[in-house]
């Protein structure tokens, strides 16, 4: 299949959608938690989370002001404070529906049967059925005036993860924490690691550790 | 293992940009191809690919200007055009070998075995052994003050896909096309279809598809 840029100007609109939201390859599968300066708390998954920079650590997402992820984007602001928590393979059901476009009033942990943990220095909930748990503070937002959309740059203050899905480098590895990655806007995977390579050197044959 | 903010900033540099690349879960693996205005080829491996909207179909990278990175992003800026492809099983090993720090006059296709496969309309080459392959127009570039990267976004103006690998929705599945996953820096992984879910309404059960 071979489409053009009026091609794709013609797809019907939920068929686009659907493309396009898959195009990119695997996206990494997160809930997002926050609450307004009230405690009234939301949970919103997300699969636009983008490494920025590592010293000092900071993640972005990517906001739709005008969908279900527009009250988390109105507690961050409110707040400063939200929390990243990876989805793993046991709770898909319940990261998927927090998706429902529930009001403002109605918590999405309750909704979903997922639970709040509070951890002191954070004014926003952590999943405690997650493995992997980020507290961030915000640090930038940076409106795209393309489209609409907003940039929302955050630094990891806390992190929480199992010591044994550390590798001997120091990196997590995502299968150990049977972290799930998202295609498109409905489908969940399960990885395998493949393989792992050698620091890339010009005139160095490719080398798998 | 529990870290602070304090805890994060003490860790030696390497270990700590190998946990906050792997923080985020799995990242999508790209190759992303250009060409300076001299027709000379640059190819890079990029995993921060990020969906931005679908009408019009726009996508982000981020680019560290001081890395290998940086060749692409002139190009980029030099010509308006680039290319996004796909990496599967097959090429992993060519694909993570155009990380190493050629110099410009170095074309990381003759230098990784990978084909270039260039198309009319598109100033940049396509990598011939990809099966999902997007051609790209430049639509703006943002500095991000806070660390001194570049959020890079494009409009999708072609699109190549293996029809067989589009489902009823008109989503594609990664899965069909053995595109691979990348965690951290150097660890490569295959996926698997986990569960597909149905739209998610409020007042209504998570439902698999």
């Amino acid at each position: 299949m071979h489409l053009t840029a009026s091609d794709i100007e013609g797809l019907e609109r939920r068929k686009r959608a659907a493309l396009i939201n898959s195009i990119t390859g695997y996206k990494p599968a997160n809930l997002v938690g926050t609450a307004n300066t009230s405690g009234h708390s939301n949970l919103a998954i997300m699969s636009s989370l983008v490494h920025i920079g590592s010293h000092p650590p900071l993640l972005a997402l990517i906001f739709r002001p005008d969908n279900a992820e527009r009250h988390t984007l109105d507690n961050i602001r409110e707040t400063g404070s939200y929390t990243i928590n990876h989805v793993h393979t046991g709770i898909v059901d319940a990261a998927h529906q927090t998706a429902a476009r529930y009001p403002a009033n109605v918590s999405e942990f309750a909704a979903t049967g997922l639970t709040e943990l509070w951890r002191d220095g954070q004014t926003a909930p952590f999943v405690a059925e997650a493995a992997v748990r980020m507290g961030m503070t915000l640090r930038d937002e940076l409106p795209l005036n393309i489209n609409g959309t907003h940039l929302v740059i955050g630094e990891i203050v806390s992190l929480e993860v199992p010591s044994e899905a550390i590798n001997e480098l120091g990196a997590l590895d995502p299968a150990k924490t049977d972290s799930v990655a998202i295609s498109g806007l409905d489908s969940y995977y399960q990885s395998s690691l493949l393989q792992r390579m050698a620091y890339a050197k010009p005139g160095k044959a490719p080398q798998r550790l």
